[in-house]
């Protein structure tokens, strides 16, 4: 199969573990066979062990590339957008990447998922129904719908023309009530659950584009609308391919606690009387429940949410009004965790991957000291290279350029003192 | 008024705030005329306002005598014990205090009172009547007794003879079932809440000792018991004061939060549906509250706690399986906050007062690097003086000799590497 998995959202709504450096897909919490994953390690780890040579590309914007990579490695394919628009620049972008790199042809068909949902391996055996239906050609496009559990008004609805295995779309409705749910289910509705095939010719010949680089570079000319609007809607032969497995949108609080292997994870006392209660504690501290039912704990570095399952779901107000700058990231090199704030001055924990190191970088309104924790590594400091290994203190300058690479696993603070401390401030050199 | 101020405990009840080092006389959440004050900033402004030229001594242990420097000044009085032994020996050894330190004579009237009772002015005015009945000499020991407003399981009770304004105690009773409550408050019994006058020769002519200094160098022979069971039970004639004003006892979660002036202390939102949820957040990061109902939460950088009130009363035991050593100190010179610990390094805040300075010290066994954040101040390091600022460094190797002075409030990140990092490892020299 050719996937393109969509990895987009920077969604609030399972604040303070997602926030607008790390999606709900980072989040590491589902049960994997070593330790914590996240959603898209574990979509993409079983996507992989269902079809080992297929071509997988992960369509995002430049501010999840590092988290990518630190997720699933150096060796993965990621499509990244120049700027962010919507789902049908992406999408077109997407499939120019993967024709190109992949030398698919025209004829080849390109399978497109989110990277967010919670399933099982069936869903990946479905893909390839989905796949091989796609590949026969009787529809332009053809979609996976999901047969409903209830009827749930936080998905729109597809509806086929006949309850077949395979079977052509009627029409497609938007987020329903609960009643128009229930009305949708009687005529044979299905959940849209935002996959769908196509073949590599069928999208390009609606594009005035030669190449990758040339949709690239005019990225800024297409539309800001939705693949859906833009070429579903318009699009009178549409196929429809059925799944009746585990499919959960694990995009709330309430939602991502039922898939939890565990009630805890982190450093959590729970008492006795303590029922229904899922906590997560990514802090370095203790954390104790006592007498609580049917709440939901989760405290990371951003903050702490307390709430019953049933108000989390309208987290997302409150968690945009009193969200901060994101207080720990992932990045391709390791990760960093604010320490401390104070009026113009920093400390930061700096985690950096064996083998890898910062940019070469310099700052106009800043000095920084960093003092190595634990590992050995090799500062560049305004061209000169030498080695540093635990205990030892670098003085770096405003102006000065500098760099720090991991021979083995690296630990620094780093304190930061001066001027309008922010992200802008970085200058980037070539070694 | 000669008051001796008893400042004992080290209780996990009102964990994550209170611990080892923070007694919750220590917590700063009352609301006072200048900002969130401690019980202890409290009841000592309280006594100064009602009798501005009475003698306060305050009897405690060498853990506190940092923290009540820090939350009283300087200029205070403060009577150390050697060791903790129990009340009898410090109410002992603070009576010879407050007669030398104050040139009492042997008919002069010394109270002793409790550090951490939340109450009213009336109380003080009550403690007045105290003194005089006390002076007056009808009793050799006169205690006070609140009027009970429930049959409260908490307290000890005081059954008088009569229910005039002063009567004769006739017997004392321990802390009762909610039956035997009732049945002492038909009797007219009062609650104990800790409260005593004696003239100084009543307690001093009891004991061998012929001064402070000798009393304090044999303070080991003193038996390990109890004022109650060693004095106030052998005697025949006892007072007691009645008092029917506010006086709480704010040593459970449930309790403290009856008192607090608004429902959230720090970084706190709580949308709408919260209600008689009480929150307290030292850490430096937002927290949100949602749906919550009869619910307190306290975060401080020991850990969290979520509780429902009723379950809160029940801490003691889980605090004590998992509470860590203290991560935030506040000492005579400012404070430190531990803001990530790691193997075999730790890394600290430092806040050191304007004009206060760390002990002159050495460590076997850890170097530590010094970034200055803010302020001014003067390093002393193997000998050499030197004037630090802002942005400044200084490697401090194991076993060089080392004390940083602030010439104004200063700030100061203290990582430190090494094996072993105990509080033990300090070797304290002459500068």
């Amino acid at each position: 199969m050719n996937i393109i998995l969509l990895s987009g959202g920077s969604g609030k709504r399972l604040w303070p573990l997602s926030n607008d450096v790390r999606s709900k897909q980072f989040i590491r919490m589902l049960k994997g066979d070593s330790g914590y994953e996240s959603m898209l390690q574990r979509v993409y780890g079983q996507i992989k062990k269902e079809d080992k040579d297929g071509n997988i590309v992960i369509a995002t914007s430049k501010t999840q590339v590092s988290a990518i990579h630190n997720h699933l490695g150096d060796d993965v394919a990621i499509c990244t957008e120049p700027e962010r628009r919507n789902t049908y620049p992406a999408i077109a972008l997407a499939t120019y990447y993967i024709k190109e790199k992949k030398n698919l042809k025209e004829d080849d068909v390109v399978i497109v998922c989110p990277v967010d949902p919670y399933v099982e391996s069936d869903y990946f055996q479905r893909l390839k129904a989905l796949d091989r239906t796609a590949i026969e050609g009787k529809y332009n496009i053809t979609l996976m719908g999901v047969e409903p559990t209830e009827a749930s008004e936080k998905f729109g609805y597809i509806i086929p023309v006949d309850n077949k295995e395979v079977s052509k779309v009627a029409s497609f409705k938007e987020k329903p009530s609960k009643e128009k749910a229930e009305e949708y289910i009687k005529q044979g509705g299905l959940w849209n659950c935002g996959v769908f095939a196509f073949k590599v010719g069928y999208l390009l010949n609606k594009l005035p584009y030669v190449s990758f680089d040339d949709i690239y570079n005019n990225y800024d000319n297409l539309k800001k609308t939705s693949f859906d609007y833009e070429v579903v809607e318009k699009e009178e032969n549409i196929g429809l391919v059925r799944f009746r497995g585990t499919w959960k949108d694990i995009g709330t609080w309430n939602a991502l606690t039922d898939v939890m292997a565990e009630n805890t994870i982190g450093n959590v006392t729970l008492d006795e009387k303590t029922e229904n209660t899922h906590v997560i504690n990514e802090l370095n501290m203790p954390l104790l429940c006592m007498g609580l039912k049917d709440i939901v704990v989760a405290a990371s570095t951003d903050g702490i949410l307390v709430s019953t399952k049933e108000e989390s779901q309208y987290i997302k107000e409150y968690a945009e009004k009193i969200a901060t700058s994101a207080m720990f990231a992932e990045k391709s090199w390791g990760s960093f965790t604010i320490i401390d704030a104070g009026k113009e001055c920093l400390t930061i924990k700096i985690k950096l991957l064996p083998n890898h190191s910062l940019k070469y970088h310099s700052h106009e309104r800043r000095d920084e000291v960093w003092t190595v924790l634990s590992g050995e590594g090799e500062v560049l400091l305004d061209g000169t290279r030498f080695k540093v290994s635990r205990g030892d203190t670098i003085k770096i300058p405003k102006k000065a350029k500098h760099t720090i690479k991991a021979l083995e696993a690296l630990e620094v603070i780093e304190v930061q003192i001066g001027k309008d401390i922010i992200i802008a401030d970085k200058i980037i050199w070539k070694e």
